[in-house]
């Protein structure tokens, strides 16, 4: 039996980012890779959608250049023929301003002949911003009466 | 071959959200449900974790009081013997003022015997925060050098 697709992804993009060499991805990247993750990029200009591969190549060296990951903890995965969802948690340091940052993420995935085809990956995007400003946005409570 | 939780729960529970029924879906939660829905509580005192039925039983109720469901779609389905994880689209109105609501969730959820026993949801909560608020926070940009 052999490896799920997700595995051998995941390995090759937490090393990408480790090492900031996002060209490593290239040959699990779908030509026509589908990339989305939701959040705000007006904060986060590597956030948001990406079509293609040097699109996204190019977005992975940005995720690099901001984040290093610490840790992840895979909390929950799928796993179908060409497909994978995990819910994960992730502990970062960004970059810049050396702060630690503690994130849940989920991810849907779906591969062609081993290669990323599509990326779906949904965070709790006001905790990062927050985390990320290092102090909390005062919000008025919503509760219908 | 029987139909799987997820269809029967997803039924019950937007059934009991658009009724305002919550106490329709007891038959279906676990007595020991773990319920997790990721985001701000200090702007939205239904999200965050609850343990036990007669606890999700209440905050589905809130929910209900504060959010109408206009329509969802699911945008990926992954499907496990007693597990299952999504990607929705949610068009909601927010009960109190009346707004339009676009919202993309992602769950993870596991069943024992037919009922809920564990749900997971993570959404793009900043994106829901400016929504209701009905206005855009400003944020820095975060771009390392």
């Amino acid at each position: 039996m052999t490896e799920h697709s997700l595995w051998r992804f995941s390995r090759a993009l937490h090393r990408a980012l480790s090492e900031r060499r996002p060209e490593d991805l290239a040959d699990l990247l779908d030509e026509d890779v589908d990339w989305a993750i939701y959040g705000p990029i007006d904060m986060f200009p590597f956030l948001g959608a990406r079509r293609g591969k040097a699109a996204v190549l190019d977005v992975v060296g940005q995720i690099a250049d901001n984040f290093q990951v610490r840790k992840f903890e895979r909390e929950t995965v799928m796993l179908g023929v060409d497909s994978a969802a995990s819910m994960m948690r992730y502990s970062l340091t960004a970059v810049d301003s050396n702060k630690p940052i503690s994130l849940r993420i989920a991810h849907f995935v779906r591969f062609r002949a081993g290669r990323l085809l599509s990326m779906r990956v949904l965070l709790d995007s006001f905790d990062l911003v927050e985390q990320t400003l290092g102090r909390a946005i005062h919000l008025p409570k919503m509760v219908a009466s």
